[in-house]
């Protein structure tokens, strides 16, 4: 068997996914699998009670804004009562960024990869402050997730239409030239996600008001970009997934209580160890004894060849993640060593266009004990409190360990 | 007499300078001693007879514009008959880019710097392709000049106030973290400007339609923040002018044929010698013997600590003017060589946020024998045409040796 050559195949794949974002559409209508009772949640499969407090208090959040509940104990009850079942976005061809949980009625992001024709999905983009995404669901939440339901929403989703498409790959290029790395960077992204739709919010929106409103929540959102990223990630992974006797992974996601991750060449298996608490810097009032394990689908940005990986990209993160524009480089540089090749349309400047390290080997991380860099945003360990702060972490080794073994056993090495 | 002491005042005033967007104003009743039979162009001052091709063709688009002439030999007979004066943007506390050209009736940016009380202007950006500022004149020029003056400024001008001013050197630090030198690429910056602009401008404009041009307009010009980045520079290097006793050079200018500079402690006197050639990449179909030598008042970034002097902040940037990301690196770290101090606000990430090179030194410049580093546009050297490339130049030697032979004059040194 040669894993070389299942390797190039499946990281050609990746690479040569094209990732346009077609519309918008209501989760139950048009993510596959989708159903009335169903909340789809971050990372690999998990259990109410071994859920940690934001991914609870997302689902919390995500249930009152289906009317289903009011409190966390109903949330609690209708979800052990097995009433509301719990499975993976990315079960879905789907990514959430944080706790990710994404209901029957919440608005989502298409991506279409015209290149291999799956499409992939991800939920909006909140914003700062106290957000579902980590694990607040308080009235202002709510409040605030109504208006990009009722009011947001529908307009993104025309002038999505107006303009026959955003190619999220080609902004993803651009933006790498100007300071982002993707995943926890995504200030120049989302001014350029903002630039591409602003003509034709204003054009499809009813009143001058609404137009004003949207086009500022995107412009002061620097992350508004960040969940048609992960779609577009998604899509450019899930293309490389499914290829026999490939060692990379593709998928890469945590629940806020296990890290996961799923390979090409093995199938819809999931190989999961406790998520570790990230190493960065925290808001004013908290610190590492607030702060949640590893969470969320965002993971999907280093998967498929940028965030942490596209680091060098960015060096001025490390104002928001802690370290010196140095670390920036040798993360990078640290993540060729496990990556199988490099990207030909993501590329560094700083390393005179080299393209990032993409497709994470199995093989190389654990031959070199290596593992991936990861870019993160940190969650407070109690449900509906929210951020406090932004960081690094890496997966478990064990897991790479034990995908490595399952790979030999399949494959018969 | 202490030169050091006196460049220390001259650099702490242009560092500490603000530079807030105030409005839009008719350059006639704005722009102090602008008069109706006056034009401003880029540069030290220029006669008809000694003006490049790119420069005379400005000048008669602008009096085409002003409805006074309908060709090139109407506006030269006007210009030489006395009846049009010609004086520089820098002798009226404005700048523009390229030929500059700034006439009665256009709208200009007003900055005001809030600390030292001094206002600048600079005309508005037209885009890309045929323009104004780079000599071209026909319809289609006209057109866009009519559509900006009569559409957009008016929008403009009412969304700068809704917006309560825009902090130009608060945005410049960030465009600087997100890959734009400032000069030569503005892309981050003239996005955040949209950003900036873009909810005021749906409040105010009058149908959705002239909201999505604007928009649309602003969006797609990379260049769109120039002109106020420019006039924010004006305003700090103004505020540096006039310091007895200081080598710091205030201002540098070309008009096409010459270079100009003038000096912190030398009053209003200019130093001049022909403009050179940059060198650089060219469009498809154009070559060295296309460019006319350089030509603008875009120096005044460099003046002010940013363009060919931040660099390093820009790797991408090499792919527009040529060379590699090490040599933007190299450009930023000669000037420091020549430069009197480093800024505060506008830092660059890969040098672990140094701030970027402030303040030439005449003393320096001549005693390296190392001239600024200029990045630049490269404009067709017939009137009529337009950019056909961009690249790097430098200015000659001898104003700075000149400059120092006047300074030791007359401090009698």
């Amino acid at each position: 068997m040669n894993i070389d050559k299942a390797n190039t195949a499946a990281t050609e794949k990746m690479i040569e996914a094209r990732a346009i974002l077609v519309g918008i559409g209501k989760a139950l209508d048009v993510i596959p699998g989708m159903r009335e009772n169903l909340l789809l949640h971050a990372g690999p499969p998990i259990t109410w009670e071994r859920s940690s407090g934001p991914m609870r208090g997302a689902i919390t959040g995500a249930l009152i804004f289906e009317g289903k509940v009011s409190n966390e104990d109903e949330a609690k009850a209708l979800v052990e009562s097995g009433e509301i079942e719990l499975e993976p976005c990315h079960h879905h061809q789907a990514v959430g960024p944080m706790a990710g949980v994404t209901s029957p009625s919440m608005s989502v992001y298409v991506i279409e990869n015209e290149v291999h024709g799956n499409r992939a999905y991800s939920n909006l983009n909140e914003g700062y402050g106290k957000v579902l995404r980590y694990g607040a669901y308080d009235e202002e939440v709510q409040t605030r997730l109504r208006w990009m339901e009722e009011v947001m929403a529908p307009v993104l989703k025309q002038a999505i239409e107006s303009s026959g498409g955003i190619d999220i790959k080609a902004l993803l290029s651009e933006a790498l030239h100007m300071g982002d790395e993707g995943h926890n960077r995504n200030k120049a992204g989302s001014i350029l996600f903002l630039k591409a739709l602003a003509p034709h919010i204003a054009k499809v929106s009813e009143s001058s008001q609404t137009t004003s409103e949207i086009l500022a929540a995107l412009g002061d959102n620097a992350l508004a970009v960040l969940n048609p990223v992960m779609a577009a990630c998604k899509a450019m992974a899930d293309a490389a997934h499914g290829v026999e006797g490939s060692t990379i992974v593709t998928t890469m996601a945590r629940n806020g209580t296990d890290f996961g991750i799923r390979v090409s060449g093995l199938g819809e298996q999931w190989f999961t160890a406790p998520a570790q608490i990230p190493k960065g810097l925290y808001f004013p009032g908290y610190g590492d004894e607030d702060a949640n394990p590893d969470i969320g689908d965002s993971t999907i940005t280093e998967t498929a060849g940028i965030g942490g990986f596209a680091m060098a990209a960015a060096p001025a993160i490390v104002t928001f993640v802690s370290g010196k524009p140095q670390d920036a480089i040798d993360a990078s540089m640290e993540m060729y060593e496990i990556s199988f090749t490099e990207h030909k349309a993501f590329t560094i400047p700083a390393f005179d266009f080299r393209g990032t390290p993409t497709g994470i080997d199995l093989r190389k991380v654990v031959e070199l004990g290596t593992t991936p860099r990861v870019n993160t945003g940190i969650a407070h360990k109690r449900a509906g409190i929210g951020q406090v702060g932004a960081g690094l972490v890496r997966p478990p080794m064990a897991i790479f360990e034990e995908a490595l073994v399952a790979f030999a056993e399949k494959y018969g090495i």
